[in-house]
């Protein structure tokens, strides 16, 4: 593949017209929940690719939340690869506070790294999106022409959930899309020690918000919240929306005691452990704590085994976020007339959304809290990968070929290895791809102040974490790999 | 007393130059807990205190959170009364919105009345704090001086505990406070029925905030929030938080579980009862049901003394507000690393601060969660009101002169009767004065959205609701009936 250093010399050479494309899409503000920004990022997104020369280019939205930047690149190729992107974003409100501002790109250090770039959404994932797209660009510079036709979908509803890619595009457009051999997701996929995770499922996640209110209970105060000394004759919906919670789940917080939670849940099969035992091999539980800033794991786990299997075929309840009634400084009394919490479940394979979504409900009638609100903001399923296609092998090829310490994932991951993506709207029917993610790099801190992506790699304890020069070289890689990879 | 009539009739003819003072006044915010235009607020109130012609008048601002306005207004009469009177107000960001701009005082039509003030304060009481103002100015204006001495108390700090009032402000000035011959509150005390009570106690109050970090527990993320996954491995102090309350109060959200909350809780002696039964004859629970937008009370009350013995003698543990995580629109995940909630607590007579903090630590404690923090904003003890007193047979004779129907409370009046003040900073040791708040007129929604005050009055089930003249005239009479009755 000697060809290909042609292409790693002018990355190299122009890494610096690199990232300020990456600048310039971070600094288009794209927040998925507020919707700031999308349709300006859509249409940037757009303009990407006509200038790469896709002979389509679309911005489909027709009811959507956010629309989808759809767009097709003919290299008269034999194969096609789908390319997934999410140019959404959280936002960058965290309370804790950013050390730089959020949308402009900046350049900083970050020991051990000399260069990341810190910026809302630039790991997760508009940093590799752009990457991908300059590394398109390289290619056609210096060869000519793509090794492969693509299809581009690219996403503005990830962080809310994928309902219109899941329910509305890909049934839509299934004849189009069935035209991709294969399903690729750019990211950057190594970790802080250097580790090289294969991943291509995921699993399934449900968001849902909880409201207890006066007027849906019927008791409380109605329409609005009353003075705080009330409450010596008047019910608290604050209160009940306590006592609600602290049935869904025991008193450590973890486990979930909503009737039948645990009937599907699936422990990992023989070959899964295999690959547990394997990868847990690479794990570093003590680099995982420094990094997420805690000390100790659920149930005193301090075994990377024990770790991956909870993390990888477990299910979880969350709680993410509570508000209602006098939130401001100092004392203000108040007696709340409704309090709203956020929640997220992490599914593992054999749970399905339906399923649970209607446990919770018959939990919270068979409680006594019919009245409690329910509103599901998120649900989709879980995927499996399958490590032996084509899209996969030329992903494992270019982690040999770069010498990184490269780890088989469970084809179920989940949590933080692969924080839960729409891969069921590629894996399932209608379309049925083989999919994987991958790409070189690293970056820390989605959803979290100071989300950043590494510029230029440092030494971790596997080998090389790479920065942005061999993120993008491992695109070309993986392109030109699947290309000629046998059918 | 035919003396008087001209300066009701004063009142009067200049009623819009006093609806323009009480416009100045609510458009100078003094938003307590933020600090919103306070000092700004007591220079404002100092000027008025200077140009009525008090021969002392200073801002007392040692370290106190917010600064008391100290004024001796000498009229070289044998009595001294002691004006007890509060600038600060709540801040106005309820989330249900407010149908005016809080900070304006615009006039609007309020059925049944045609014309109340709408404003941030203007009932809760920065309205009659303005109109006992006019009035003093109305009677040097019309009788050439006042009937008797004045010595003004005016605190910025009410809605945060009043703590540098009674801690700092009246140790240090006891001698000087001590010339005064009783206190007195003036506000405007008729409720929607016109229904006028007696009042001159006060509940006490214990506010505070409880706090659930990973930090303080060594558990769950330590520093900042972190990807909501990774509660599949990560322990939740959102969810610990849950649990910790839900300890706190039986399932329907009323009967404290503190051990020993209720050991010093006095039911309401004989001379009580007969005052709350001579009340509630008055006390129309519909009424109330409509105005605070509640359909039924607690324990399904539904008899005026049973609800009056439970906002007169009942204890309450209240849930003011909570908040934690991500609460902005849409899906976040993210695993919090700390809640925090807001509480108040109502003491009845002989339950005391300090015994109810140490309480509730302690619940906290044994159950576990000695990793919660738990800080009291506000703590002030209950008092008892006498009325036989001069200054209290001056407010019910005044009641007399105008007609109205009005009924003695019993003694330590609580909840929404007379929201606790620190009438214990004047009815204790080292003052020791008799106590009354009076003043006819009527106002709603003091710490909610649309709080106003009468400016035209409307017939109710009782009589008149009286608007502002006839408050401005109330106190007219209660100062000259003061200054006259035999020692």
């Amino acid at each position: 593949l000697s060809e290909l250093q042609e292409m790693y010399d002018f990355i190299d050479k122009n890494l610096d017209k690199h990232i300020s494309k990456i600048q310039e899409f971070v600094r288009q503000r794209s927040v998925s929940p507020t919707g700031e920004g999308i349709h300006d990022c859509a249409s940037l997104l757009k303009r990407y690719f006509v200038d790469l020369g896709c002979h389509e280019a679309r911005i489909v939205d027709d009811d959507y939340i956010s629309p989808i930047v759809y767009a097709k690149y003919d290299a008269k190729a034999e194969k096609t690869l789908l390319i997934y992107m999410m140019y959404d974003t959280m936002p960058a409100d965290e309370a804790e506070g950013w050390q730089v501002p959020p949308f402009e790109g900046k350049i900083v250090e970050w020991p051990p790294f000399k260069k990341v770039m810190m910026a809302r959404g630039v790991y997760n994932t508009k940093g590799p999106l752009m990457a991908f797209i300059n590394v398109c660009e390289t290619i056609k510079t210096v060869a000519g022409e793509l090794p492969v036709n693509l299809i581009f979908v690219a996403e503005g509803e990830e962080e809310r959930g994928s309902v219109s890619l899941r329910e509305k595009f890909v049934p839509t457009y299934a004849e189009e899309l069935k035209q991709a051999d294969a399903a690729f997701f750019p990211s950057m996929q190594q970790d802080a020690t250097a580790l090289t995770p294969v991943k291509g499922g995921s699993e399934g996640l449900i968001y849902f918000e909880l409201e207890t209110s006066g007027a849906k209970w019927g008791r409380g105060p109605q329409e609005f919240g009353i003075h705080g000394s009330q409450k010596l004759t008047v019910d608290s919906p604050a209160w009940r929306h306590i006592k609600m919670l602290s049935t869904l789940v025991a008193d450590d917080g973890n486990r979930v005691l909503v009737d039948g939670w645990y009937d599907n849940v699936s422990p990992p099969g023989k070959e899964d452990l295999n690959l547990i035992k394997e990868a847990a091999k690479y794990y570093d539980l003590d680099a995982v704590r420094q990094e997420r800033k805690v000390k100790v794991f659920v149930d005193g786990i301090n075994d990377a085994e024990e770790y991956l299997k909870h993390h990888l075929f477990g299910t979880c309840l969350n709680l993410d976020g509570i508000w209602g009634g006098y939130i401001g400084a100092g004392p203000k009394t108040l007696l709340p007339h409704k309090v709203t919490s956020k929640h997220e479940v992490r599914l593992t394979a054999r749970q399905e959304v339906d399923e649970l979504v209607g446990k919770i409900r018959q939990h919270l009638d068979t409680h006594g809290y019919e009245d409690v609100e329910m509103r599901v903001l998120q649900g989709y399923s879980w995927a499996r990968a399958n490590y032996n296609s084509e899209i996969a092998r030329a992903v494992i090829d270019t982690y040999k070929e770069f010498n990184v310490r490269y780890v088989l994932f469970p084809p179920v991951t989940g949590g933080e290895f692969s924080p839960a993506w729409p891969a069921c709207a590629f894996s399932r029917p209608p379309l049925s791809l083989p999919l994987t993610l991958g790409g070189l790099g690293h970056g820390q801190r989605a959803h979290a102040p100071n989300e950043f992506m590494v510029l230029e790699g440092a030494d971790g304890k596997y080998g090389r974490v790479h920065g942005l020069a061999e993120c993008e070289k491992s695109y070309v890689s993986i392109l030109h790999r699947y290309a000629r990879e046998s059918k």
